[in-house]
């Protein structure tokens, strides 16, 4: 399902320059600046997740990156209105973005219910794809973690084995992470899945040393 | 639930030297003379695996550690009235038998449904320590795997991350094996976990290069 097309949301993210940022490139090796700790995450949705974390976690910086214009000004919204100072923004392809970041600039990649591009020849697409594992691996910090959410087996299955080929080192892994785990946030879009039965998979994968 | 004593089971094991093997050091370096490949089931309980894959595969074989002299002599008795002719049984525990082996001697080693030792303070009997892995990849040959399956989260989830930790590579994960999956044996004993409706999870790591 393609989302509508909502006319608020371009202008929206246009306004909001203090937490959206369209063109992140003057701000590489610099985005830290002032934290403890940057924390990406990967397709932040309707950013849940993330303005959680923040509001939970203010000397970490959070790093929402969306492609889909509609969802990300949601995730604005959230930002802006819950005065949440320590979250940005990137409502932008992770493939055309990722360059902004410095090597070993980021603490921690999550990727939370990732789209999991079953059809046959989309795999490249996949978050967890080896392209994407080793751009990760680059601006990950020396021992830094990906940490990975997903309700979909398949797509976790693939995850375990291309994070391995990729050298990461599993760290932890939890088949059912909800009944065993509750320091981390739950989305909206995560207790659908909770509420409708489902596990929820997740693993840690330390980047491996370059 | 302690078996009751058999009987006949030390008996029966001791008369069938063709296949049953109480002292195996004069085999070393010898186990898989005029076969194509060596597989070793640790924990073969009764025998159900191993006899039937060894009928499957007549070129490879099959030996089955059990340390539970009642349970391996069920395992006797199929390989006897079977007429197998590629399988063997070591009823020792698979700390004292594994130095039977040379380095490099073994294709595959099987970890089916083993003991999950849950009580807190029993991880080193788990057949997936780190403790039998490094033996394992001792008596492994280079790219030799090691193939586990069971029907208990918290023993796959343990074992995952031991294996990365000793630096064996995931090469394929399934978290409902059964439902993918139909080329391997299935021994009574799993038949009664799916018939119960639990989902079988599968692994197979490669052998760390030494």
């Amino acid at each position: 399902m393609r989302m509508r097309k909502k006319g608020w949301a371009e202008p929206y993210l246009n306004s909001h320059p203090e937490c959206v940022i369209f063109d992140g490139n003057s701000k590489r090796g610099q985005w830290g600046s002032g934290y403890a700790s940057v924390h990406l995450e990967i397709g932040c949705g309707k950013g849940d997740y993330i303005t959680k974390m923040a509001l939970a976690n203010p000397t970490t910086l959070w790093i929402g990156i969306e492609k889909e214009l509609n969802v990300a000004a949601i995730t604005a919204k959230k930002i802006v209105e819950q005065e949440v100072t320590n979250a940005l923004l990137l409502p932008i392809d992770a493939s055309s973005c990722l360059s902004w970041f410095d090597d070993s600039e980021i603490d921690a990649i999550h990727l939370n219910f990732s789209d999991p591009w079953v059809q046959r020849g989309y795999r490249k697409r996949r978050l967890s794809h080896g392209l994407f594992l080793q751009e990760y691996s680059r601006i990950l910090k020396i021992g830094g973690n990906v940490i990975m959410k997903t309700d979909n087996r398949s797509l976790f299955e693939f995850s375990l084995v291309e994070f391995a080929q990729y050298n990461y080192q599993l760290m932890e892994v939890s088949l059912d992470f909800r009944s065993t785990h509750n320091d981390d946030a739950i989305s909206e879009y995560e207790a659908k899945f909770i509420a409708d039965g489902l596990k929820i998979h997740r693993g840690i994968f330390k980047s491996p040393k370059r």
